[in-house]
């Protein structure tokens, strides 16, 4: 039900993805800096060779134009994003996909398919635009269902009011990054939330998962950009008052952010925007150590300057991505500002970052093409190209992963440590060779980072999904026994629910388990995630 | 149970108030300027005077040293700081006073009165140092209680561990304002969080109900410096864990910030420090007009440059503390930094200020001294005092009061001339005479601004309770009926919960009442507020 349409064996349109230089040079490095080489030479199933099961449900006729059973439409909407996703498509393992995918065109379609649901003992999985890296909107809610419907929400993507004067959008729920983008443009405002998953991810899902954009500090995540919120639930709406700020009693908004369409669907919401951003500026600078890299973060973020971008990005993930030989850990510093220059700020944030050590990779005075250059520009141009590096990795038998977590800084060198060891012995363990672990910051906060790691391996192809989980389990419980959060932007959903649940207070589990019960009598909301 | 006494009658310690001088300039400009003359020349009861009933409860053996029914203790803890609470101690209406004082030392002690309580079919009034204006602490819980218990936390008042890496401490819920940064101050760090109210009032208090500091931008609530919490419930303890940032499902800290002791009692939490400041500047603008000031302040704000201070007072209000002649709406502007000059950040926002038709009132440049200045420095001064104000008003029969919301930019025009309207209406309607509204605004953000109401009118002495609801009720419904919300940082209490419940999802209000069965079954908790 697009125009371009959309691959289901990874990310993006079915026209995107790697071309053979850049697979070749990806490979490449894999194997000569890692060794880490192809175990396997694979391809994704073909769609018409995919065993998909005869679909349990028949939309009754009310819903034609609204719902589908299309094999398409049924492959694409299976899985997400994630690790475990992607070896399951490359198997075949489509047993437990949707039966129906709808597309509502309003609160009442959904309410109707609530119903329906309902009736027919089936389960509701929301569906913004399919970007979740951590099964939350994996189709497979075990046997306790007579049907899936997947909700797509793709059809709800309008911005229904811009209001100039507060700087200000209402919008809805299903759309996506550029969709919402383009109608704030001619207003001369954006929503300025740029998650990695921006093309292909929507405002009901980031709020939903209480998504990060890519500003590294002060307003990173979606929470701090929410007015308001409007949320179908199978009992009627909850609808907050659209406010600057309140103090009337706990949010109602926070408790529906991070909800993970285990409560309702979030079919729009009051968004703050800002000022397109006319003064930019980029600098890089080099650290021998990764910990004093992180030292002139801290710094940087202890000092109240705000920077838009403030990253470190350690020598084995720019080994990787082909921008680092390992040797120096990277700092990206930007700042941006739609009302002044921001050369005071920049400089004051420099000082920090020679103070700490740091040597300069990209001059940011009179160098508008900055964030262009250097070890800053080679691993930029790599991180807008990484989401397609796992279609060509999975089919080889090469695992590649990531998690975020967040610790409070007098606990973070140690916490480093802790989960880079774990993660790498799993790693050597359940490979039988090295690997590589990397790490970067996505968010930095005055009183802690943000840690993005990564884990890339040569797998058993037959056992790829098993030595996945392996891994996987050892990280997150390392996560949790550290101190750390199991995630710090890319939710929960049915992959970290374990160790979520861990995490949360148990009491707080509860309430929130009254509240499914209140909300979703019926259990048929995204079953498995947040509230079971 | 204090070196100095708490005073029963109004703000503070029985040492502190206006002295004569003061009293008698307040008076006057009442009198003088707005035609507010003393309608009473009444006194507050002598302690022995107060007809208090006996105590229904006698604490066991185990409480003694935690539990007293001396009479001072029960008359301190019967009410807080609002309006009708002063008129009620001026008329000596004691009958439902707390029939026990408890001043637990550790959550232990907590879950034994809760379990002693519920036992006794009592309320259990949750205290931090009782400076709530909406009847948060106001033990008057109805017939349905065999008795009530005010548990005063000033006893778990440490701050108990300072983490100078991350910039963060675990402070417990009874520590007041000075006894807090008291414990910080040797650490070289601050909270920053300074409410009207600070020496009176405590960190677990703050949480509870989504107080706001002086600082304007950024920083307002609390909500923003809580990194975790820990909340006695009569099940059971909610411990958060401490992190500076998550995505892990809604926030646990989220839902007991704003509870307002409905649901347990917020014991400890850590919270996000600052560097003490060291750069400093204030500027003061006049405006001849009022929205001409709201339209720089909008400017400033969405300028992102987060200034300490970013307010403006109206005539009214400027007249009432002697800071003004009417004539002009005042804007006061600050930045602070631990880390460098501000200077940069200032001269930004004085050119939004001019742009707009500000004219400088106290110029800050090689000023030190500014804010103790002009306009500027009798507005302060003026501040500082007004806590006292009203126990010399209330024996005279001069209704003095104040409401505070939030609403967005493109509505505020609007908005403000529909609440002074109504809320000057009834006061005129009410007492028949003009009296006195006026406004400033005591916080903002970049999409929108926290207006503060004040009125004051010569009351019927005799009916000054009845005459107090009913300007109350008039504003409140303009207040919802008009978009805003019913507070921004006063919070809900028993005054405000009529509206609060209009202006809450009702769905969300299921909700809470489901988690106040499950975290509070025998309904023992601040029976009336939040959630019922």
């Amino acid at each position: 039900m697009a125009d371009r349409k959309l691959k289901y064996w990874g990310w993006g349109y079915e026209d995107s993805g790697l071309d053979a230089d850049q697979t070749k040079t990806l490979l490449e490095t894999f194997a000569e800096v890692f060794g880490i080489n192809p175990a396997n030479d694979g391809a994704f199933p073909a769609l018409d060779a995919i065993d998909l099961p005869a679909a349990r449900l028949e939309a009754p006729a009310k819903f034609y134009g609204v719902c589908t059973s299309d094999t398409h439409d049924r492959v694409v909407h299976a899985f997400g994003q994630s690790q475990p996703d992607s070896i399951r498509i490359f198997r075949g393992d489509f047993a437990h996909a949707p039966d129906i995918i709808a597309y509502p065109e309003s609160s009442e379609d959904i309410q109707e398919i609530y119903d329906w649901a309902g009736d027919k003992g089936a389960a509701v999985i929301p569906w913004g635009a399919g970007s979740s890296v951590v099964g939350g909107v994996t189709s497979d809610v075990g046997s306790g269902y007579n049907g899936v419907i997947s909700v797509d929400m793709g059809r709800m993507n309008k911005v229904l009011e811009v209001d100039e004067v507060s700087r200000a959008a209402r919008i809805q729920g299903g759309a996506r990054g550029p969709e919402l983008e383009a109608q704030l443009k001619p207003h001369g405002l954006t929503l300025r939330h740029f998650p990695q998953s921006f093309e292909h991810s929507t405002f009901g899902g980031w709020v939903a998962t209480r998504s990060g954009g890519h500003f590294a500090t002060l307003y990173t995540h979606i929470d701090d950009l929410v007015e308001s919120t409007t949320t179908v639930t199978p009992v009627g709406d909850i609808v907050s008052r659209r406010l600057p700020g309140s103090g009337a009693g706990p949010s109602p908004d926070r408790f529906m952010i991070g909800s993970e369409g285990a409560l309702g669907i979030i079919t729009e919401g009051w968004a703050r925007l800002q000022g397109r951003p006319t003064f930019k500026a980029t600098a890089g600078f080099r650290f021998a150590d990764f910990f004093d890299a992180a030292r002139a973060v801290r710094a940087v973020s202890q000092a109240g300057l705000f920077p838009a971008n403030l990253r470190i990005v350690d020598g084995v993930e720019l080994q990787v991505n082909g921008a680092g030989d390992g040797s120096f850990t990277l700092m990206v510093v930007s700042f941006e500002s739609a009302n002044h220059p921001v050369d005071t700020w920049m400089a004051l944030a420099e000082e920090c970052c020679l103070d700490h050590g740091g040597t300069i990779d990209v001059e940011w005075r009179d160098n508008p093409e900055a964030h262009l250059q250097g070890a800053v520009g080679a691993w930029r141009t790599a991180f807008i190209r990484m989401p397609y590096n796992r279609e060509q990795l999975t089919p080889r038998g090469i695992l590649s992963d990531t998690f975020e977590t967040a610790i409070t800084w007098d606990r973070f060198e140690e916490f480093y440590n802790a989960i880079k060891e774990a993660t790498a012995t799993a790693l050597r363990e359940v490979t039988g060779k090295e690997g590589a672990v990397s790490c970067r910051f996505s968010h930095v906060y005055p009183d802690g980072p943000a840690p993005y790691f990564a884990f890339h391996g040569q797998a058993n192809p037959d056992a790829m999904l098993e030595q996945w989980q392996t891994i996987k389990d050892v990280a997150s419980d390392a996560l949790i026994a550290n101190g750390g959060t199991i995630t710090h932007h890319h939710a929960v959903g049915r992959d970290h629910q374990k160790w979520y649940e861990q995490q949360r207070p148990g009491l707080f589990g509860d309430v929130l388990a009254d509240a499914k019960k209140r909300l979703d009598p019926a259990n048929i909301l995204n079953p498995g995630v947040i509230a079971r």
